[in-house]
């Protein structure tokens, strides 16, 4: 360690302290963000910090401080009291000061914190006399001492509160305010505080300023150890090794009569972003009373202040400190190059910073500081890319509720969870059938379909509801899958519900909570993107539209060198893609197009034909239909690339499941029924996820491939014959092993072959596959053999990694995360990165080993994760592939996760 | 390539082929051992080989022979004709000779050989003359005329087939064999082949002999490249640059009359072990007569000749050929170390030896072989261990039945095929409960208990049946699990069969074959080994005592550094499990114990409490039967390491089936049952492989783990207070996070001290996991932070590495290893070292380097699997654990890998 152990506020570090970073490693964030705001002239209290260095010497040597140090703190403290004219125990004048922790990296009320140090029996006699207020400088002993006793002297807490109540039942009532206590209520407190010190304190209250602030001092570096923090810093990953500082500086009271007040601004609006200062204060009050809401704030300005109260607010009543904060809100705006929240404090007519940092905001306020910002010169665009807060702009494109923590902290708890199978918020009345919800919906009215499972039998019901809650199913689900397809919020798998059809009720029973019947006809508000069902309606906040995001995004996509493409299965979904901007589509999964009211009895006889000859005439009903939806999204898309994954779905989801529909596809496929119902039986699946799927029924039922690659490859064909730009991608699903897609693509390029020959023409196409099976990652380099691109589907590849099912993992995952803290995100929503994403990695590094132009890219729910697309470029992936309304969030992300890793 | 082209069998290959690889790699190993046999001094026909660099060059340079091949070839086939006294198209004396191909490695049947070469229309006279037998001479000719025209000249095969049928037609009738064809009805079909050679053929038929070789040998190499050829190399991994050799020999003819004759003889008795001949041969015939099986052929030895027929044996009628052949082929043998299977030919009395190999035998004789070869001096200890195939030892078990193979080959076609849940095999009647089975067992008959699934209702008639079939359920269902603690043979999962319990009927269907119904009482047959279902009492072979295994056992335990442990879940299995060798349990599963009739009210209450309180008291009730199950196997173990795994298992399987049962359980809960059953609906899971189970309720339910670990510690104390040596180790499942194993890690050591304290004594144990899933592989350096030691659980990590449920695999994984070769092997049976194996090497390494001393294991199905052993020895583990009678195969296999990789 060096021989400096104390620096003041104003001090230069010199140049071996040139990097914020290492400012912060000595003095903490807050030492360090204190020392730039007097830099730049903020009014700040004048302090001094001591180092980081000091503590860990104070913790490896049995609590003892460093040589030099006492005369480095004596010499700061000398040059405070000069600034503040004020002397440190002056009985006349005193110098009160806080001592505050801080480290490296925020860590909230973890450890200790003293204000008000340096009154004593004498000096608060000072104080009392220079305010003018007895009340007020007995009030700060008196937290001094509770505050000094507890933390530094180690008297239980609970003590002082004893006292205190019984003081306030002797004076009249046990319910007394503290702000109701009378002065001399708080002489006598004081006294009773002191006592209390005295038997229970590991020594009686020092009288002496210069023990109180030793003991203050050694309390805060204490405190780095307690097991709070040790517990926090093991959680956010903080070595132990880093030690606090411990900030020194002069005190300032807000309360000191009616030119004194304590506020809290903002340097722009943080709901609309327009710029101006925001914020409340309260006149003669303390910080802590503006915090605590006992007193109604006012308006710091008068624009937005409420009618008739203009003149009350700090811009009409003290216009000289309103332009003084004015002027420093702008400077440390400039600064810091973002909108602030800055805490302020003025006493007798003098303004105090004592904290700034950047400010809350809402998604669209975001994205217009951003840009604004850029357009008064403050930032450069790259800069304001960084300031947005990419995964805040899913609000921007979704109806929305709070977040269930806020609706928690307002009393308002769901009344079922399950997954959030598909995001955006609704109300409406429940219906508990397809039909009802579609006469409701022509009726006009907003209902929400509520099944135990959905079928392709309810798709109308589903397209007329404003959303969707199902008792079972997962993510993967009809339900789900066909409610993303629809833009429709979902919560699926909620098995919190019990579903009766016969008594039309639903009945919801959280665990551990009471259960809660609804019948059909009830409200309910559906939160699709958190997986919650709440009782009655609650207040959804539409979509958004915000004119800077356009500008933003033009930002964006010139910084970025991720490729952003859109999940969609349909025309509708590919035009809504577009318009935000994706560049191609990355995954267009068939299994939507094979549940098609109109088609699905043809695929339940495919699927249970007893012969591979039906099979195919069954087959041949499908095709058509399949090439027109090929043909369709190809035109949706045109110049652009579209890579169409086939068939991944457990054959199971298409069997029948009532009576009547048994008997149409054996009346169909001319069998007995019971035959029909043996096969199906027999395809019952134990793990559906690791069953017969995907590529393994393409290769034990090859037909079924076959006829998908006509209908694509024709699609193709046509569109491009009437001028259409098609670049298809055939990407085959479930691939765990060379063979299998070395088989499947030698089928892609003969069925190909077949097509060209007829046509005398021909479309350039390319052929790969899903990486999502840990063994696929393995063998990459065999895969890369056959396959012109990866698309890594990072749920399947999620789920095996960890052998979770996503369906499953409701009963767990939660405890994991929120409870044991064992996982620090829900690995479906954030790419695992030590476990799945070293998969990923391998496989990139394989592939491109063996084929050095293969494309790689990611379309699993992580290509709209912010972090996680941070992993794909830094991966060096082509693009990712997410959902359409999270694509200006994909591409943000793409453009800051350049930005970070230039 | 080098000057020499052309090897005699008698030639010195010289130092640069000392190597026996590198005179294969030049001479294909049929070229390689029959100069090994010539220079051995056995009768092997002359003959010469010309090297595969001239098929190379050939191959490369547009269908030429290199300069000097011709030379040299006259050269060596002078030197053959000086030893056989005849002439290459000498017309009074003819030298005949084969043309075979042979590659480094075998390639059977792939590539093109031509017999008789050398007969023109003038040798054949010369033939005739000489041999005496006018029609011997004429059968040859035709054979090669049909050989030739076929491979060499590109007639089709079909095209010689019509020309034989018309002739039998004329002679009479289309059905005659061709050994009724007189003589000139074969001078008759010479003239017609020529005929057609002359009109389909590319040249007439060559009369120059030396055309006729030339081009025989252009057609051997350029069946190299055939696509069949092609093909099977790409299966098998043979390189295409290898190219084949060509081996020209001099014919000899075993039907040159009654001194001449063919036969196949083995050198000890293949079904015994037993040292003698053993073998059959036809007198004046050809070899491919005694393949044709047309008339029963003769024994070699009067010993095992039917009775009454002694003097019809080689041994009686030909006493001093005999005597030639016991010669050669100890001879044969000594010099290969393991019996051989020897093809002869007799002409005119002096025997030949045209082929030798290793041969195939049954298991018992495979083990008393070994051992009397190194008895009898031939063989060192180490070369007997690697000479029997440790797969075989299986047989030597349990009881079975021929292969599935081996009996389609017979007719017998099984009525039903499902999963090889527990090996073995069994016949009795059908019964369809578990009471019948035990009243039927009770009155000494046979019975096969048929279930669609069983519970642990069943177990009583479990234990009852000889065999039990199921429906539905994998190989982790309760049937397998319990057969296999059971040691009774089971097929699981059995979709092809439909049970029906009112009608006390199953009907089986298998896909493509007729329904076949079997009502109670209808004797089946059960193959568990191959999981397989016949109709009828099949011939079951009873498992073999063989005294000779307990040396070869002996010896392998001083070559292994593997070692080897037992999976065992009750005492029984324990002792059994000791008796083969185990030295230590190293999966003590503890689900079986959960699902004892008694306590399996008290564990559903466990699972379907509604509180913590209600579980805490549930699980009390189960704890001293837990506590008394560790106490037997710690007993039975004595000495030994027992490594016991936590519940792993479903919670869903615990579950109340019948009404009856809900009920049960309601009132032991003081409940009402319908919310038991609403619990009991939430606990359904969609991938139950995937989801709340293991750990995972170990950690969101600490109170089962927190009570198994109780119980085992309380055991370990109890029986080490009573001199028992007992080494527990914990074994935490289902792992894939560093925080759930660090959690678990501190609940055991926590419950053991406690218990400790109060004992005042303490016992030695080591926590660890079991490394069943991906992510466990890649972060293993984690978990070794909290594991003493790793045990992977290769049949969990094969399920996810791949994505494929073993339960579910049915319909999948048979069609990608026999139909379309996308695999070599079941993963599931052998260990997939590309993928699976890659993961288990990475998680040995990072756990190593974590924690040097780290012990691992391996303790899957795959322990018992000789490849895969081979892979552990190589990857470097401690130990595999298998079932008890894998316990031989994995002690011979861990012998076999040391020496293999010594």
């Amino acid at each position: 360690m060096t021989d400096k152990h104390v620096y003041l506020f104003d001090d230069d570090l010199g140049a071996a302290y040139a990097e914020p970073q290492a400012q912060k490693d000595l003095l903490g964030g807050k030492g360090a963000g204190l020392m730039v705001m007097r830099r730049l002239g903020i009014p700040v209290p004048p302090g001094f910090t001591i180092t980081t260095e000091v503590c860990n010497h104070f913790r490896t040597h049995d609590q003892s401080f460093p040589d030099g140090l006492e005369d480095q703190v004596r010499e700061a403290l000398k040059s405070v009291e000069a600034e503040v004219e004020r002397g440190f125990g002056d009985a006349k004048n005193p110098l009160l000061v806080s001592v505050r922790s801080g480290a490296r990296k925020s860590m909230p009320g973890m450890m200790d914190t003293i204000l008000n140090l340096g009154l004593t029996d004498e000096t608060v006699e000072g104080l009392a006399e220079g305010s003018g207020d007895r009340r007020f400088a007995f009030d700060a002993y008196r937290r001094l001492l509770q505050m000094y006793g507890d933390v530094v002297l180690g008297v239980d807490h609970s003590s002082f509160e004893q006292v205190l109540g019984d003081l306030k039942r002797e004076l009249g009532s046990g319910r007394m305010l503290d702000s109701e206590i009378p002065t001399d209520g708080l002489e006598e407190l004081v006294k009773r505080y002191k006592k209390l010190i005295a038997s229970e304190g590991s020594t009686p209250f020092p009288q002496d300023v210069w023990g109180q602030l030793w003991g203050a001092v050694g309390a805060v570096f204490e405190s780095w150890d307690n097991q709070r923090a040790i517990r926090y810093r093991r959680m956010q990953g903080f070595s132990d090794d880093w030690g606090t500082a411990c900030n020194v500086q002069a005190m300032v009271f807000g309360n000191m009569g009616e030119t004194s007040g304590s506020g809290v601004c903002f340097t722009r609006n943080p709901s609309t972003g327009e710029k101006m200062l925001y914020g409340e204060y309260l006149p003669n009050a303390q910080g802590e009373d503006v915090v605590a809401g006992i007193r109604t704030p006012l308006n710091i300005t008068a624009k937005g202040a409420p009618i008739g109260r203009e003149d009350e607010t700090l811009e009409r009543k003290m216009p000289e400190v309103f332009q003084t904060i004015v002027e420093l809100c702008a400077k440390l705006e400039a600064h810091y190059g973002d909108m602030q929240d800055v805490e302020l404090t003025v006493e007798r007519g003098k303004a105090w910073v004592l904290q700034t940092r950047t400010g809350k905001r809402a998604a669209h306020a975001a994205v217009r500081i951003a840009k604004e910002l850029v357009d008064e010169g403050v930032l450069t665009r790259e800069q304001a890319l960084m300031n947005v807060d990419a995964s805040m702009l899913d609000q921007l494109l979704h109806a929305r509720l709070p977040t269930p923590e806020e609706l928690e902290k307002n009393g308002v708890l769901p009344v079922a969870s399950g997954l959030p199978a598909s995001p955006g918020a609704a109300t409406g009345k429940i219906v508990f059938d397809a039909d009802h919800a579609e006469e409701a919906a022509k009726n006009g009215e907003e209902v929400i379909l509520v099944r135990r499972e959905t079928s392709p039998e309810d798709i109308h019901g589903m397209k007329a509801a404003q959303g969707i809650v199902t008792a079972t199913g997962g993510m993967t689900s009809h339900a789900a899958v066909v409610a993303r397809g629809l833009g429709k919020c979902c919560v699926a798998g909620c098995s919190d519900l019990q579903v009766d059809y016969d008594k039309q009720q639903v009945i919801a029973r959280r665990d551990g909570g009471d259960a809660v019947t609804f019948n059909a006809g009830d409200v309910i508000t559906l939160d699709g993107t958190h997986g919650k069902v709440y009782g009655g309606a609650l207040d959804v906040v539409a979509a958004a539209k915000v004119p800077e995001l356009e500008t933003l995004m033009e930002w964006a996509d010139e910084v970025r060198t991720l490729r952003v493409r859109a999940n969609a299965d349909t025309p509708r979904s590919a035009r809504l893609a577009r318009s935000y901007g994706a560049e191609g589509i990355g995954l267009c999964r068939t299994e939507h197009m094979f549940f098609a009211d109109e088609r699905l009895e043809a695929v339940r006889c495919v699927v249970l034909a007893s012969s591979a000859e039906k099979r195919q005439q069954w087959l041949a009903r499908v095709e058509p239909m399949q090439q027109q939806d090929f043909a369709k999204i190809f035109k949706a898309m045109d110049g652009l690339p579209v890579t169409v994954r086939l068939l991944d779905w457990p054959l199971h989801e298409f069997l029948p499941r009532e009576e009547k529909e048994y008997q149409a596809v054996a009346d169909a496929l001319l069998e007995d029924v019971s035959a029909v119902k043996a096969r199906s039986r027999q395809m019952h699946e134990v793990n559906p996820m690791l069953g017969h799927r995907a590529v393994r029924v393409g290769l034990t039922m090859p037909a079924i491939y076959e006829m998908q690659v006509r209908a694509l490859i024709q699609a193709a064909l046509d569109v491009s014959a009437a001028g259409v730009a098609v670049h298809p991608e055939i990407m085959i699903p479930v691939v765990g092993i060379g063979g299998e897609l070395a088989r499947m693509r030698k089928l892609v390029d003969d069925t190909a072959k077949a097509l060209f020959e007829k046509a005398g023409r021909s479309v350039e196409y390319h052929v790969g596959t899903m990486i999502e099976l840990p063994r696929a990652c393995l063998v990459a380099g065999e895969l890369a053999e056959s396959a012109e691109f990866f698309s890594f589907g990072t749920n399947d590849l999620t789920q095996t990694t960890f052998g979770i099912s996503r369906d499953d993992a409701g009963r767990f995952l939660p405890t994991y995360i929120d409870e044991l803290q064992i996982l620090k995100a829900d690995p479906f929503a954030r790419l695992d990165e030590s476990g799945v994403g070293e998969l990923v990695a391998i496989a990139c590094e394989r592939g491109r080993a063996q084929r050095p132009d293969i494309k790689l890219g990611l379309c699993g729910e992580h290509g709209g994760d912010p972090p996680s697309i941070d992993f794909c470029h830094r991966t060096g992936l082509a693009y990712v592939s997410c959902s359409p309304p999270r694509l200006p969030i994909a591409r943000l992300a793409a453009a800051q996760a350049a930005l970070r890793n230039a």
